[in-house]
């Protein structure tokens, strides 16, 4: 397993005697937590910024080498010298939380698949069990790009009095056929490796490490724009030889490479499971979850990238518009950026001003 | 190996005495060929329309079961009443065509990876020997899709006098760095499955069925567009239970069963072939290709689907204008269809019409 980033808490938000009860009735009994923080949780607890992170994140949002470090920090558009900002790993993932490569209690074995299916609302009722925790009862602003967003409003929906600012960008109210078709195919390469051995492969010395190998370069893909990897790459090779079997062109490198990193700090199971809660994620099924979303006098902020063909536009246009014709405060703004649904990591001209403006207007 | 389909003649092209010199220096002492034929050729040998593959096509263009059978045939727009139509199974194919699965003479073995690496010129040069072999000096058209789109804009620069009316459809004269690494995926899942053997799988009761089970689900998302797998799956389910790992969007039995019936007649080895075809096709790296395209007095239509985002209209464009940029004959039609890359086998309003027009135009 990958290490934990250093930084971290860790804190058990589920026992024996108080268990997370998930939505389709399956009960975890040791639920334990990764979160960092940054920056001062103010007197009046009133200026906590929560951050979810995507697929493959972690709780080192911010400082170096966090997944987010251009966004929050002293100064930058998340202000830590202003925001008390949280981050936790989430719930089956692989980065300190409890997850489906934990052991199970009960048996003293690693779950595997045995670990239950959740769902997007036992995401946010783990995060919710860690701002008990932390004391905090309303969110100034709860931050999440990608399945962050997708926490961020289903959070939105079911607690509607918890979240004064809620900032979703690129992300999707449900999947489409072909978002969930792409992860199929990513959890098939996963389990069809004979290494993933049923999901029982911890302490067996052999991971399926080809078979996550081909699911984040194939994920790769649809993270970044055509344009962006032709930018990049174009159709620049590594020789001047003769075709060959072997990695040639730099796109195939740079897809090797990408593949490589994330082998050391990802887990084959928690990628199975978190895709899962994403296929099964429609927000605004219940056709009064907009009016909820919006009853506590949550503000909304949806944003989405041109180029983004993971979540494009518009995806992020219909959740605005189930909250605006539902009386929800909210406000879509496409950005312009090159770099398609990775853009929500990076700094495309006007994103993070955007962010920056919608958090600290008054 | 798959069966070859029945009606196929099959005709050795090159021998120890006449082999095929390939592109970058390799020999074959022995190529053999699937081909099939309709309709009559004509006293004056002028009424010959070769039609080439794409990636997993093979000889049975027309016919019942055929994969072009909506265009190839009596009264159709390949009007087989009219044309004498000739499709062979490809250099490098698995539908009775000599390709990597094929035992080397020398050896007495399967080639597997030993098989030289070879080009869209050689595919060509096989073609070539066909029609020698036919008695045909000069194509009245040569017509494909996507690979097969290729291989005539090819033939039509390196043979300017072999082809009157060159037909290329949803193809691309140079791949994307996105192309590529879709492709690079499929090939990395196809090496690393174990039954692979590094290429020695015949004879072993073993094949990486996994591996090229994969690459034909990613594939496939990318030959149908975004839309089409919304209009026809959604998010319709199998069940109406609880999440579960398994199968349950109707899309993920969709992409089981493409996968299934891909194993019956398609090879892990042929795939990997063929797709580095692609990868190292460059139609127009010489300057002069599109001068010498138009030389023989060849006239192209180009032909492009809206939502094909596997070889978008760019890539159509950059054909036609190459050509039309060299004073060669070309037109460049994009048709909507709501069916993505598939398009070309299928019948979306106009389409069918206009190769007719072409075809038959005096």
């Amino acid at each position: 397993m990958p290490d934990l980033p250093d930084p971290a808490e860790r804190v058990v938000l589920a026992t024996e005697d108080d268990p997370l009860l998930l939505e389709h009735g399956a009960r975890l009994d040791h639920v334990e937590v990764a979160y960092e923080t940054w920056g001062e949780l103010a007197p009046g607890r009133d200026n906590v910024v929560f951050v979810a992170h995507a697929l493959t994140g972690d709780a080192h949002a911010a400082g170096a080498g966090g997944w987010w470090a251009n966004l929050i920090g002293p100064g930058l558009a998340i202000d830590t010298d202003r925001y008390f900002v949280v981050c936790p790993n989430l719930l089956g993932g692989c980065r300190g939380t409890t997850g489906p490569s934990s052991v199970d209690p009960a048996t003293g074995q690693t779950w595997g698949l045995d670990f239950p299916l959740f769902t997007m609302r036992d995401l946010v009722a783990v995060h919710r069990r860690l701002l008990a925790h932390l004391g905090i009862e309303r969110l100034y602003a709860a931050v999440g790009g990608s399945l962050g967003g997708m926490q961020v409003l289903q959070w939105a929906i079911e607690d509607p009095d918890a979240i004064e600012r809620a900032v979703v960008v690129a992300a999707s109210s449900r999947l489409s056929a072909q978002n969930i078709a792409f992860s199929a195919v990513a959890r098939d390469a996963i389990m069809r490796d004979p290494d993933f051995q049923g999901g029982r492969y911890a302490g067996t010395g052999r991971r399926p490490d080809h078979g996550l190998a081909v699911a984040r370069r194939m994920a790769h893909i649809t993270y970044v724009s055509e344009e962006s990897l032709g930018t990049k790459f174009g159709r620049d090779r590594l020789t001047d030889g003769p075709p060959r079997h072997e990695t040639d062109f730099q796109v195939e490198a740079y897809l090797d490479h990408q593949a490589a990193v994330f082998l050391e700090r990802f887990d084959a199971l928690s990628y199975l499971y978190l895709t899962r809660v994403m296929d099964y994620f429609d927000a605004f099924a219940d056709p009064a979850a907009a009016v909820r979303a919006g009853s506590g006098g949550t503000r909304f902020l949806v944003v989405s990238f041109d180029t983004d063909w993971r979540f494009p536009t518009a995806h992020s246009r219909r959740i605005h518009e189930h909250l605006a014709a539902a009386g929800t405060a909210s406000e879509h703004v496409e950005i312009a950026s090159p770099w398609g649904h990775d853009s929500f990591l990076l700094q495309p001209p006007g994103y993070h001003d955007l962010l920056r403006g919608f958090l600290d207007a008054p």
